[in-house]
């Protein structure tokens, strides 16, 4: 089929591997006819995997790869020394073209490294950020960066605005999304050294909708489309998200559970609840992608189950569909030029 | 009355004043006996706001301020130009000893800038952080700096970190406080510029018990009892815990009303999750102090009324009571000499 999109998934990643990878991608090449999965990791294992799951033969490929990098390992030396792990190899399908996407529960540092090592950054872009979906009220932001590129300087804030604009446009379908930077206040002269040397910059982007400062606390209420910042406060802001939410609803479920009358009122409010705080749970957007690369690169939390996997595989199909990289590449070309 | 301990109430400072402040000072000195509020602002407004109330007359005090700060102003030359506001006129009272504490939900510029130039620093202290207390699943946790103090040098941590400490286990009765500074994760080498070189020294401070590194993730659990950060990081955490909150709960009670089904079962729930929740709300614990001052300064939210007024003065009957400035004057003396 012409217009296959070819992922490549890393099926040693992540706490549940390799059985959620797997189950991702036969629910992925099941749901959606043009995508074909390139399962990376140990063959034995993956066959004996795959021998108990039904799906089009011909869309799932595994590719050996005998090496695992682990969590805690530095990324830099894992990425160097294990060339045949599923990270190395996957990477490198992408880089040659074999693979338009990767996709990796395993080690973030190591995607990160071998995101900008082996497949490499566009022409053009200083960094390449990490850039999860975000729940909120209305529906989802983009935050970039939650990578690894901390002390970051405003040059590069100004091109994850940039990216993360292009993304939200053509992936998400938002229009002129609007743009806003993380800050401790709305007025212009608040922030830090960064942010006060981003401000003005940002302003004078006439190709971004941007809506100025925003404060954390309306991030949740779907401020901005594309919230900028940098990766140690992107960092802290994503996993705050994880672990308020979690203890909040710890907290909910654990008083519903306080008294005989809370606990039947509890059995007629759970399904409500359920479909709301299903809108609240990150899985369902897929993983996060590591933007301005020459091809995708999508990481996925260490804890992704078949859904996850699932929607990212997805993912990418709208990302090579609507040429982000391309796109990408072109935007800070003439940025540049002007 | 030898042990009163005098409050100066900046009775002109939120978005409810001046009643809610009014109110929360008769409510002090209603709940407690050592305390008397000296209560600051526009006389004749303070008069017949309080000749509604009820309260022992001697322990409430007009001092007369006939201009007021407003939100919007620059800090520094509002502070500068308005020697007669309810904030300079309550602050100068604390310089002058002639009262231990100042207790505002007035502009947050103004009060940090007025702490700094008009109460003054301890010696040896190199900058006044902002340090809430925070609700986490088991209790709370205070988090320090969430001021204005942006970028910070690690010898700035390093004092937080002592004051927080000091603060947890004198006002709040924590036996050896648990010390984490926020990080994008749990290795020694993680982290930016900033935090990689507060680690080592924090490390080395024995009369800390510095835990080390923590995840935002791991905050609303109650990690650690002092999270100690720079005021933009912190100032981004404290927020996005106000507006995650506030969403997660307006979604929770907009699912509760969805059908009849779930509007029979919130009714029985309510009680029980009002309780919870009660436990997730900052004004429970009153004001944020100013540390490191030659007398106690509060600021309350801009959105404080009568309770967390009263809370925030009567937390400063055990900050004096405990000397926590002298306290915090000692040991950072003793930590420079070493």
């Amino acid at each position: 089929m012409e217009n296959m999109i070819k992922v490549a998934v890393d099926a040693m990643g992540g706490d549940y591997a390799p059985k959620e990878a797997v189950k991702g991608s036969v629910a992925a090449v099941s749901e959606k006819e043009n995508v074909q999965v390139l399962l990376v990791g140990k063959q034995e294992v993956l066959e004996q995997e795959l021998s108990q799951c039904s799906y089009p033969k011909e869309r799932i490929q595994i590719v050996p790869a005998s090496e695992v990098i682990e969590t805690g390992e530095p990324p830099v030396a894992a990425i160097r020394s294990k060339k045949d792990s599923s990270i190395v190899v996957g990477m490198k399908m992408v880089r040659k073209g074999e693979a338009d996407a990767f996709v990796s529960a395993g080690s973030s540092g190591a995607i990160l490294v071998g995101g900008t090592t082996i497949v490499g950054r566009i022409k053009g872009v200083e960094r390449a950020p990490l850039a999860p979906l975000i729940p909120t009220k209305e529906g989802v932001s983009l935050l970039i960066d939650c990578g690894a590129n901390v002390d970051a300087r405003a040059s590069h804030l100004i091109q994850f605005a940039r990216m993360g604009s292009i993304y939200m446009e053509h992936v998400m379908g938002v229009k002129k999304p609007r743009v806003g930077i993380v800050n401790i206040g709305v007025e212009e002269e608040k922030g830090n050294a960064l942010v006060k040397e981003a401000y003005p910059l940002l302003k004078e982007c006439k190709d971004l909708n941007f809506i100025g400062s925003i404060e954390a606390r309306e991030i949740p209420s779907g401020a901005a489309d594309v919230i900028v910042t940098e990766a140690f406060v992107g960092n802290v802001i994503l996993k705050l998200y994880e672990g308020l939410g979690n203890t909040l609803l710890s907290k909910i479920k654990g008083s519903m559970m306080s008294s005989f009358r809370s606990k039947i009122g509890a059995l007629l409010v759970k399904p409500a609840l359920k479909k709301t705080l299903k809108g609240f749970d990150a899985s369902q957007y897929g993983g996060a992608p590591l933007l301005g690369l020459k091809g995708l690169v999508v990481k996925c939390h260490g804890n992704s189950k078949e859904t996850e996997f699932k929607n990212s595989i997805i993912q990418c199909i709208s990302f090579k569909e609507q040429r982000i990289s391309e796109r990408i590449g072109e935007n800070l070309t003439v940025a540049e030029e002007k």
